[in-house]
């Protein structure tokens, strides 16, 4: 049963974030060099086993013995682009979702046609700001992009909108602080990946990825002196988060579908 | 007109600090692979972008859409020696600000030699330390180094130093713990480069760089128990510096010029 | 002399301890992405100088003029492989002794055998937790594996036990929460390397360095939230440690040999 667009019960998210504290899932994470050590923290303290190696000759052995992987395209050297199309197919040979995000590919021409071409691969959940979206398609607007394919798409900014074939959810969880600690959106695509390998509904699994990572994040700006202080406090909410929390904090925007 | 090295007001170097908060400017870095994250979080709390890929095919497109870039020659490996000149080049045809930080040249000779053709392309600043000057130029005083080359030096150590051209000026914040974080003078130098985006005299722009983040570093030693808490107590001290902290705080030593 | 396995004497740890912030070793390490800030971190809050570069042309450089050398597996490229063999004959022809870590083998038949070769290259202590070993030596229990090598090995688990040529002793200090911090294993292998530098019995420095981190990491779990906090509570704790926090805290578990 397809995640019910219209009225989302916050409990179905603690209760995802409960399944993947018992399930301990195994993310392998291709990510860039400023993202990498945030990004384990991140998972570890949601309870999930990062592995982080970019090795080529490595890629396909950790990819194969994880229950999810993470393509994120920051510092897209020659390694990683070489180490990518294989995690992606032992991704898809041993039948494992993937997170793909494409940060910065606005800054990049050669990085967007990269990008493009590793969503013929389907990943199951693409992230991307708005930014990122009218780079990857210039002449459609982001929320009808992916029509067709199957992609869900979790589009990060003020608000997040998780959609998928023509339908989607406003939330409304998080802080602006965040945005002044590196890689707190790639740690957040980690995330995504780890709740992925718990939930197969891919739209349930970016709400609650989303949710628990921004209601983690509201926690510890109310904790924090600055953005120094903002990422300690975040794993710290993370690893504390209750079922409490998420229900009385989740809040969406106006919904369509 | 350039800085007046006699009389430093340092309100001026807290209306450099207010306008690059405004201008939010980008500023790619080509730095090492220790201080990467650490160095994108100390620009993102000052109120720069930074952006930090080193891929040779990307790393032209990132320099040219910032306003400044830092070139650290730490963890010196074939993609960064690939990628520098790349940067570099795209810098000058942008004129665009160059920091060069020459790190650990006293510990390899092969890095020495390289950072003296860098020396070549004539980056606004150098930033290196006394025992870096002494490698790069063995037979020179090290404030006599530079002469006629149009290149600011910032020399860091107990004291700093900000020369140009046989001016120089001392200045006298910081603390010793700063030496026990890892890349502390690293992310220094990114915010460097962050100023010369925003204040054209390198003389004022490294005044207000190594000011501002060293007063932050006071504050933070003041509240940090050790160097762990030091190194967030130092974000969140450079995100809420107020112009009063840096006009109340300011010191320089003895002036020479 | 070496090490009185029967009856340790704690005063001797913080003796070595005190020696390492007096000598101010330098380690150059080897080590993974995602380890090498924290590394650095570890060291410099310990009392140590690190060196992370692995860049092939300048490897032997730093290798020949530190103190001691890591060697981590972790995220294990070609730029990895190619400068691993050259820091580890420089380390042997400047006589310098190698911790060496082979981390996440059980994952990896590719890093397994090459860890197997580097094992022939007689580090002066292997540090390795329970299923590395088991993938390291499938035939062989942990406890015989090195038997005749003439290596001490640190293996690591809810116990650590210090072993070298059938004499051992487990170390119970330590708390569960310092495994949901990313790289705390691989920088306890750096200051395994730091010890060394300052104390050339390996099992005194294997047994010193894994107290010192453990007794830090409990008196950081005592004023941690969870494990955001725990890092930077870490590296002040090891900053500040006493002779009286090691003396009161340090902790054998039943003994053989």
């Amino acid at each position: 049963m397809l995640f019910p667009f219209g009225k989302i019960d916050p409990e179905q998210i603690a209760d995802v974030l409960q399944s993947l504290r018992r399930g301990t899932p195994r993310v392998h994470c291709i990510t860039n060099a400023v993202a990498q050590t945030f990004t384990a923290n991140v998972l570890l303290a949601a309870g999930a086993v990062p592995s982080m190696t970019i090795a080529p000759e490595e890629v396909e052995g950790f990819a194969r013995s994880a229950d999810a992987v993470l393509v994120n395209l920051g510092t897209l050297d020659a390694t990683r682009k070489e180490a990518i199309p294989l995690a992606l197919s032992a991704a898809k040979s041993a039948g494992l979702p993937v997170v793909l995000d494409p940060v910065f590919v606005n800054r990049s021409p050669v990085r967007c046609a990269y990008a493009r071409s590793l969503l013929a691969q389907s990943p199951s959940i693409l992230r991307a700001n708005q930014e990122e979206m009218s780079s990857l398609f210039p002449a459609v607007p982001p929320l009808e992009a992916l029509n067709g394919t199957g992609i869900a798409l979790a589009m990060t900014g003020p608000e997040d909108v998780v959609w998928l074939e023509g339908r989607s959810v406003r939330l409304a969880n998080g802080v602006p602080m965040l945005s002044r600690v590196t890689a707190t959106g790639c740690a957040g695509g980690g995330l995504l990946a780890a709740f992925l390998a718990i939930e197969t509904d891919p739209v349930l699994a970016a709400v609650s990825g989303l949710t628990v990572f921004n209601v983690a994040g509201e926690i510890a700006a109310e904790r924090a002196a600055g953005p120094g202080s903002l990422e300690p406090e975040l794993l710290d909410a993370l690893y504390n988060l209750t079922s409490n929390d998420i229900v009385e904090r989740f809040k969406t925007a106006e919904q369509e579908d």
